[in-house]
């Protein structure tokens, strides 16, 4: 059996990811950072997601470096959440959304513990609708990083997927669907009030995809 | 005036690093990154050399990601710090002492770091006779990162730079000097006793840089 980790935020797409991952019949170490978020609501829910799917799951506190990455409506408060109606639209008022070099860190980290336990399998959950906005989800970024990489661990086994990077949210709903994922313990919006609030850029997007996808939609929003 | 951020351990290259991009009319941003280490003696000389020297400098506490990179000698305290001659030989025995992925992790920090304060400068403190060991001390690791970096922060501008990364540490030493450097304030010993130990390969590295440069070499060493 081949390990893996996975970058793990308890959003719809990484949660999809490790149930794929398990479907695929991966050895599946999970694990969801800390950085200094505007809430770890998210994080509640991979913790349900990782015990339902019996796969390993660290939670790693790396939330000092918010004092580097300032300027993000993710982790600075004095910044709005923007409400615009979808992700691939309004490139300008999400930018407000990027957090400076955010997956090339998470990568980073998911590559030092892969290299620890052997694992030469990362995957993450960056999708086609993200390409727009976060130059760090891109198919091109993923495949450089990987070349890097394999360089900086001389390790030419290394792999770094982003299994989705082709395709909508309105598709990966549908391959959860078809996985199983109990859609309602994961949290995809960016404000984490107690309920998704329905007006936020992320909510907008999350609404669309399961419109689009024909799935039910088990998600309470305030509006 | 550029600004640039360097990864500063407080070790004696780093600390020769922070003195020329000084020398050199940089804005310096230094960060030194707690990541579990066995200790911290070097953090303590990086604060001396940063208010000598009058540049900003941060400390970033990552020491969670200690549970993930297991198995290094300078982080897990069952393994032994191996006392070898030299650095550019000894590959096997030295090999316990490399930390996974670590330059690639605080590499992607300090340029998240960058990208919040514009300074597209990134400079680190590798040098030639750190190649053998370490992978990711090598220049194509160095350029593959760049090239990779500049896709997922969509910078062109961006540069990552270990200017000794040719150099061994004899001629970092004779920098050092011209430079005004206080070796006295740098950190080398891998142990991290009350005084460098004089027997673990980086103290070993250590005394012959200063013996081949020639430089007076003003560590106090038990052994």
């Amino acid at each position: 059996m081949n390990s893996c980790v996975i970058i793990f935020s308890g959003g719809l797409d990484s949660t999809v990811l490790c149930y794929k991952a398990a479907a695929d019949n991966f050895d599946v170490h999970a694990i969801s950072i800390l950085y200094g978020q505007r809430h770890s609501r998210e994080i509640e829910g991979a913790k349900k997601t990782a015990e339902l799917l019996g796969i390993n799951h660290k939670v790693i506190d790396l939330s000092s470096i918010n004092e580097l990455l300032q300027g993000s409506a993710l982790t600075d408060s004095s910044v709005d959440v923007p409400e615009v109606p979808e992700t691939t639209e309004h490139f300008e008022t999400l930018k407000s959304t990027i957090v400076p070099n955010r997956n090339a860190i998470f990568l980073s980290v998911a590559i030092g513990f892969s290299e620890s336990i052997n694992a030469n399998h990362i995957f993450f959950g960056a999708h086609h609708s993200d390409r727009g906005v976060y130059p760090d989800c891109r198919k091109e970024f993923v495949e450089a990083f990987e070349t890097a990489e394999r360089l900086a661990t001389d390790n030419q086994k290394l792999t770094i997927s982003a299994p989705f990077v082709g395709m909508d949210k309105a598709e990966i709903v549908a391959l959860g669907d078809k996985l199983g994922v109990p859609f309602e313990n994961t949290w995809t919006c960016y404000v984490g009030g107690e309920i998704h609030c329905g007006v936020c850029s992320a909510c907008n997007e999350r609404k669309r995809a399961f419109r689009e996808s024909g799935v039910k939609d088990p998600t309470e929003y305030e509006a």
